[in-house]
């Protein structure tokens, strides 16, 4: 199946810059574990065991479990925010941004779906500071959404009574692909993502 | 504050069919527990100490928290098949029958959130007979809201290229209100249900 090798090989590089390659390892056991049996459910020792390392070797990286949450949240939002800025800040019309955006933000979320869950699922388990660090990320990407919508309905070229409720739902859209998407399902992530900028291009009522 | 109030009385009353009334005392101390911990860091003893009753006392009632679990997943699911199939068997136009299921269906995603959480998110946790039970469950909200869709293609009143592909992105649009939710915020869970059918009718390219 070509679609699942490049699954595999999508998934995971998401931790590229996260260094040494042992904090790399344990953050994706945490990953797993995290979305296999929840936070909550899962001790600094089984990720120690599932990356191979002793929970003393574990230690050296991180002090706590949730200093691995943060650490897989905030790569998770700071990668989303990434892309969504950018696609704001393309030089294509309004539509052509907001496909752009829908793509890329659904395409991401399919192919790293695991961390998209632990990352979205998992909130409300990060400590007071870093809750507030992610949620002004999670500003951001709304803020970056919502510039290009506003665009298109300053251009002329798009139809939206509500801009801040149809922000919310188009990004609410590319969310819940972490939540159903099937990598040995028919849907790939880059039909998902023509599929979803085609509907997202309804929602604001673009002009064809 | 009206709203809230309004919130606290619906909220929990899925429960009302669940009988005996230790049973259904049970059945939301679990749902508040899975929703808070997850389903694999909560003991059936927690369940008890919420409830206010012994671990004894539980055992009477549901054998295991996997039992538990499937009591809240069934009655999530069978009220969703409920609301989807009653909107589409509607003697309105597909338009009419289609906003009349995401109106009611967003209404309960946000009204029963914490409940619609744990019935979508602890999934996996279900054993294999119950699991089999829910997904035929699942494909009939999904066959609902489809049969919708197809009738107004059929009558010419929407334009939609792909009826599985909206079918998929509409039930998902809906079923994410319960994640972002907030009975605090200033969208009510009528407000969210018009624009969202707002928005689905634009999806579907209905002729207005």
């Amino acid at each position: 199946m070509g679609t699942e090798a490049h699954e595999d090989h999508e998934a995971g590089q998401e931790w590229a810059d996260v260094s040494p390659d042992a904090a790399r390892r344990l953050v994706r056991a945490a990953v797993e574990a995290f979305a296999e049996r929840g936070y909550h459910a899962t001790t600094t020792r089984d990720i120690a065991g599932r990356a191979g390392m002793s929970p003393a070797a574990l230690y050296i990286h991180y002090k706590t479990k949730e200093e691995l949450l943060y650490q897989i949240s905030g790569v998770g939002h700071r990668l989303a925010l990434g892309i969504l800025e950018q696609a704001a800040a393309g030089d294509g019309t309004p539509a052509e941004r907001l496909a752009d955006a829908v793509r890329s933000f659904v395409h991401w979320q399919a192919t790293h779906h695991t961390t998209a869950r632990v990352v979205q699922y998992e909130l409300g388990a990060l400590g007071e500071e870093h809750y507030a660090e992610v949620l002004a990320m999670r500003r951001g990407t709304d803020s970056a959404v919502r510039s290009i919508i506003q665009d298109g309905v300053d251009a002329g070229d798009f139809d939206v009574p509500d801009v801040a409720g149809t922000t919310l739902a188009v990004l609410s859209l590319c969310i819940d692909v972490a939540r159903w998407f099937n990598p040995n399902g028919r849907r790939t992530p880059e039909t998902i993502g023509e599929l979803y900028a085609d509907l997202v291009l309804r929602m604001v009522g673009a002009v064809r």
